[in-house]
């Protein structure tokens, strides 16, 4: 790891809205000897249910990433300064394939940690959730998962398929991933198949927060229950731009009404300082369904506080 | 009724992208011997005084309505399972002469009605409150009118014409339609013509809350006075979709800032929950100002909500 | 077959802006006790290579079907009135299994046909011609196929797939199901993989006109080598609305610029009254990049002359 | 009449993105002594039968007219320098009457034009051409129209509604205000009722040209056979944008593919120099459903050839 | 000053879709002796950094304002009813020329205020807030600045240019306009280039209320601040619209994720009463990327709530 | 220059969908040792007098050309297989001062140019060309300009300023970069501010092709007259997007109704094949305005058609 990591292109020599087209305008994973996180684009939206599009998302969240600046001053750090982050670019799955595609983004992505590096996907679905955590898991055992969704993602097969991405924690679950005493949902909301569904859920171990409860419960109590669900081990982090209402996330393949603001979700994400977050994703933003990069933008400051959470725990 | 009612198209054999496109996928009234619940369309705009567009709402709530799921998790519901749930399709009113189209819908609505079925209406412009109330209290009598709304509505007349979108509970409070010791209304804001509008508003007796009384005093505290002012008569619920922020639907014809979050309104229509709900309408959605189906979700869900009251209700 | 077909809900009653949601306002398939055409809606775009969407297709098209009156006067003919003409609804195919997919329409529309009924597609993406095909010529034999595309969409295989929206008339052509001395490309234009795209396509055997021969060689000229092409036995044409220039169909996965425009395409689609039209698609609408139904009523009006022309054939 | 008309705002001096809001930036009505060209805006939609919007088009064409500069090319005239050309403004006319909104309008234009001014007129939907008609043809007699539709608008009543955007001309007809030996209808397309609505047309009088007849015949052809037909008497030109293909007018109510580019209307419009123009409109701009000013522009530039018309004629 | 002040246009006579084009459809001040508040557009966005657009923002927020009613029953208060209020038009300045154009507001303002009127400013980007504050401070002395933006605008120069919409408050303050002992900006957010960005600012002594102030402390814990910081000198209140979520106004040109609803905004600028406000702008209304003038109608409501603070005041 | 250039990314490997974000996905000017045609973005566009937005040119070219394939079918040429083509990124200019921005602009292109590579600009707005032709003449002496445009862009000052985007062909003139015998604008349409517009710039030499040519003549005679007057000398190629009629660009900062179809440019730029084409610039794509990306897709795909002419020409 160099002592000083390439930060993003210079804004005052470099105006916002020239390219580079990376990650906050982040070197390129190739422009550096070696990367302590790194973040990948997976354009992948053949396990979506209803709208697709998801395959445009990481180009889109970069795009609507440029504005991001160095410093954060909600978690006072400079999550580029503390050490090397970089875009790690697209990884070119196969869309006609979901097997052979999850296959690839568990390789590549094993690839990608065998460094000690951690990663931070951009979607995609949430089908990718699946092999991201096989990837995680491998190295260090069933993480807890928090899971940000207006959905719970557990359900068992749609039209006889396996790998949807309604199913990623069902399937991670049965695979031994997840640490599912430590494991939650936030922001789940909107109607369900049956009943089932929750038990179904609950036998899988999640907690849940809904997306209610930060109207009734307030900020702060949801993220006391989430620090102590989380507890001290590995956590990985899945934030599906879902749970956001449709207003601070239009663009998206599944919208639900009732969903969180943006600041309650980057608040709560600012929370994480401290705990062991070994790796995590953005995923389901679907730029058609996008107005003025609402959506996209959105999504690029999850991924800032997320790397902000990052910088902190290495530091 | 049957004792097994025909629910929604299942969405693990039809992906929701498919048809048919009745509301959340349920069966058409003419494919049901009987209904307890009707949902109706009425593609009408004409008593509009700013931006036109309701006339497409009905088809435009059908279409954000696929993703509805059968079970209500946060009212451990499924509102189609109780009893039978169809859609009564769209009815044609003439978009010429208001005065006919009321009679239309006055006559249509009582038909639907006459075995003992609930209507939910879609619109349309607010103009058709007056003609559902008249069926509503031709056979219970004055009812209470639970009236979400950025504006009041009670205005007397616009440009000589006493039958507009502006005017539905004046000319209902005149034809001795509403119990005026029970009604409110919810989440108005912004300009007025004068103080007059206010006071002409409380000699008729509407009680309101507005929109600040959700950021000053909270959920709870709305929802304890609605409650409290609705007692146990009958209660038609009347949910304009301006009562929400722009920011959660745009698609709409007179829209003011500084509204409600799609998450206070599903929360407070939830309360309603053991009240003698015995009709509700939702309107003025004005699809072409919408975007990426944000104000027809919201529709949608406030739809669903009411539905999964009236099953409780029922059980 | 009904002496007196039962024609589109009648716009004099009925607002146009009313349901139902078939298109033209048609009645539905079981509505009829019989149709001599039947327009069938297929949600899927599991095939395609850029931009999704298509899934929503049938709907849209519908949607923007609803101007469409009963007499064609370019044509003279009232096609809904010289036979039934039903709405078959859409068919429900998996989108996780594109082999299984196939199938599924294939058999489907083999049972739409066995009533010796025609059957008018409205997709969904370009995969789809291939079942298509398979089901009209295992009745008919080889047919010609007459094909308006952007693309030559006789490439091999896309990431080792070989069932994908580029690929269906080389599927086709192996199988034996296209009568390669009889069919045509007709506005192809923008850049290939390579020349051998070209050869390769020549060796299959179609013809081509290129969307510049409109702007060269004038659309009489056009018109005669299409007609002398097709000859006497039976067509299947397939319309992939991208030959649209995206000026006049932005809503589409693959856009290329330098297009048809859409008086072009409905004056070409004219001209093949007298051949023996056996079926026909209409694929690669996808709203999301639509706007203002602009796409999706080009399509409507492709279906209406298709339609026009399978009624002067029957009459 | 000033020697010196005064002209639209300096460009050089006050940048086109400023106020004011008039028409090409010209004078208001009430800001010159007299006016030869009084430009009118009347925000009227309820005549419409599918989508509604037009009543904001006002607005809409002269925010699009910005750009337009003071001197005309192709025709070699700067149409605000030889006469006095002035915004008039808006009209208010009830929304919820049309009676009483067609005689306000004729009420006003007649006012308008008892100083030998003549007025173009932005709509509003096209119901607005009946009283338009009446204003003129009291003064100079039965006038031929030169009708820019898709649509034919000699329908009879809608709904029974005898004042509909589908009406004016027969109504017009009916009263005597058409010269019909000399009008007629150019770029009609898509599908009618029935072939009555041609009859019923053809027995009113007016001549076809339509839209195709620009692809097989050429624009030199259609001007000659439309000022044949015109003659040397009062001309009234009505030019409904959906004459346009949707690709140039997408923001219109009843969009027809297979329609004229604006390159097309723009030089038919010119060769009506020398023609007795006594009156034009320019309907049916529907902004909700425009995009980037596309069908506002087109319209702004209709307006224009058509004042530079007036202009070179009163040279 | 008359007696009765000239209002907005009755929208009983003339519908709100109508012109004129003024703010809250208001008389120009042309129209009016003299003005106690005078509205002036300044179409300017050369300072921007990011996405430029805002030099259409005055005509944009001037037409969403039309919904805009006379009595606000928040404070109850007519504001157009205390005193004159007119629309001063736009202010055409040099878009080529920074320092002209910024010595053309301060003299333009300059010119408006001589008569003691005050000046509510629709931007145009935030550089124009300095010659804003010139013009005020020249008469009143330095004033407490109240500052609702994401950002801090206190940087120093960028791309070595020192007058651009990052550096207005930094430049004032060496200019001795603002009194620092009572400024503060409110619902700052997200990245900043680096920690000494905030100790920067702290140096020049403005006090920081942070978006995220709203959900951890509430409303009231802010105004509270709001007013003990203010006390009682001459306050000027610069509204960059960006201070509201993304959500609530994507029509802006460096939107931050995470920010203030317009209902937490309205509300803070009403607890203004009593204040000494000399001064406002309303800027950074970037239209390019509004949708259905959701933006246009959050900035019309600052407006409307600054205008009724000013008429309490003068009351 | 290496015997086997560096091709596109293979889209059978890496879908188009994903990265590189290059033009054409060709690779980055880094990426090889030297290149023949060098395509450069210059994200600027402070010289713009109507809408702004073409800064984010460059990029949305890029973004819109993922679908441009290797081989040109249309002139049988591979053009990135003949020489190397690489992309070089986006040159950051400053937004705040013109002068310096065309000093780092001819700086730069001077240097990309200094090896014999050819340069490809990707506009920014039309301000550009000035500087670009400075480069260019630098080397080969006055070149003749091909200027496609719907504007004249020989202004003289706007707002006192000499270098705006309607003035950098007067400018070139006078700094004698222009072989005025030979120039052409090809076309233009739309109103001016004066004959004078036209006078002058037949002073300066130019010759006219207008949009309506098109239409009249016909594409061949367009053709022969643009190949006539240009002879073997050097030809520089600007053009400015709003060639193209608003339906095919509406992304665009000055539209004209009345203008090319993207079939039109497309052949007449195929036309050069054969004559020395020295540079080339794309200028005015203003993403704000664009749909679908219909205005980026018709810039890349001219960008395509000129790269496929410099590749025969240097074959």
């Amino acid at each position: 790891m160099p002592d000083t990591p390439i930060g993003p292109v210079d804004a005052s020599v470099v105006p916002r809205y020239c390219g580079p087209e990376t990650f906050a305008r982040l070197p390129r994973l190739d422009q550096v000897e070696q990367a302590a996180v790194k973040i990948l684009g997976i354009p992948f939206d053949t396990g979506v249910s209803y709208r697709p599009g998801a395959r445009f998302g990481p180009g889109h969240i970069r795009a609507s990433s440029k504005l991001l600046r160095p410093y954060n001053p909600a978690l006072d750090v400079s999550p580029f300064a503390v050490h090397q982050v970089a875009d790690a670019g697209d990884l070119p799955v196969n869309p006609f394939d979901i097997q052979q595609a999850l296959q690839t983004v568990d390789e590549h992505v094993t690839a990608l940690r065998s460094d000690g590096a951690k990663v931070l996907t951009l979607g995609g679905d949430h089908t990718l959730a699946l092999p991201l955590l096989r990837a995680v898991a491998r190295d260090v055992g069933p993480v807890a998962v928090l899971h940000f969704d207006a959905h719970l993602d557990t359900w068992d097969t749609y039209f006889g398929a396996p790998y949807t991405h309604g199913t990623p924690f069902r399937r991670a679950s049965e695979e031994g991933l997840i640490d599912l005493t430590r494991s939650m949902h936030i922001g789940t909301r909107g109607p369900l198949y049956s009943d089932k569904d929750l038990t179904d859920d609950a036998v899988l171990g999640f907690q849940v927060v809904r997306s209610d409860d930060y109207e009734n419960d307030g900020l702060q109590s949801v993220v006391e229950r989430m620090r102590r669900r989380l507890g001290d081990g590995p956590v990985y982090v899945s934030v599906d731009i879902d749970v956001l209402d449709p207003a601070h996330a239009p663009g998206t393949g599944t919208p639900e009404a009732g969903g969180m603001t943006s600041r309650e979700l980057l608040n709560t994400l600012r929370a994480l300082v401290g705990l062991d977050v070994v790796g995590a994703d953005i995923v389901e933003v679907a730029p058609p369904y996008d107005h003025a990069e609402l959506t996209g933008i959105a999504a690029a400051h999850v991924g800032y506080e997320l790397l902000s959470v990052l910088a902190l725990n290495a530091r």
